[in-house]
């Protein structure tokens, strides 16, 4: 029988081309996170989108390649969401973070 | 320190073909999204679905192109989620929409 | 005027390479979901992550080919959703699953 614990989920929405230090902002995240033993993070690229880099809103919309936007995704307990975000907020000067409750982390039976 | 406002997330599933007019329906959607003042919109491409279109269920469920499913995430305030939902929801004729509650936007505290 | 059912979305995190039989693992989910009647799916391949699968942690963090995370997002009733977890979370070996509740699945006005 499985059994689950509340966790909550972070989406973290920014540009591919942003940077931190010398490497792609998505990519110092994803270590940080790593390294604050988040248990799983997933960077998707999108193909279309805006808002996630105001200095976007002056581009065209449609963009096929050059600054697509990005979505990371963590889903840890709350407490530790609390933690990342200490950590995560100060690296997203322009994007949007936001967080999504009510998730139940599934714990596979390791018996089955 | 963090601030933050109460949002939805609203998710579409749609096909990659399908069309609005004269262009695809996921640039028209994130076209009125913007139009409507929306302040930001990610569209995603998945590699592998079924469901975004009827039409879809007689394909071989396995395609590497063609019509891909595609997701269109916007996360505002709830009222703001309302005002584009009765803008987005008769474009879509084909898939489907879910909004979810309990979403947080958080607020980069700009004095860091 | 829209109408709504209570909805739950499944979140399936897993590695693009794991093998499930003689396919993929992420190919044999969607077939089982549709074998189930769910009603859509949707498969992400992200750029980026680490956790989906164990043996992960031993590579290298930026991953351009190889063992891509992959996402499947499921909508459907609590109920279903209920009845699919007890087919898929056996499958899931490595990985992570994640049920994420109040989930407003919006229905078309067929009228409009």
């Amino acid at each position: 029988m499985a059994t689950y614990t509340e966790g909550h989920m972070l989406k973290i929405f920014i540009g591919e081309s942003e940077m931190y230090n010398h490497e792609t902002l998505y990519h110092a995240i994803i270590l940080k996170l790593k390294e604050y033993g988040v248990s799983g993070a997933t960077t998707l690229r999108g193909i279309e989108g805006f808002g996630q880099n105001n200095r976007r809103s002056h581009k065209p919309l449609h963009m096929l390649s050059g600054d697509l936007p990005i979505v990371i995704e963590v889903i840890d307990t709350p407490e530790r969401i609390d933690a990342i975000l200490e950590v995560i907020q100060p690296m997203v000067k322009e994007g949007m973070i936001a967080r999504i409750h009510n998730v139940e982390i599934i714990h596979s039976d390791s018996s089955i």
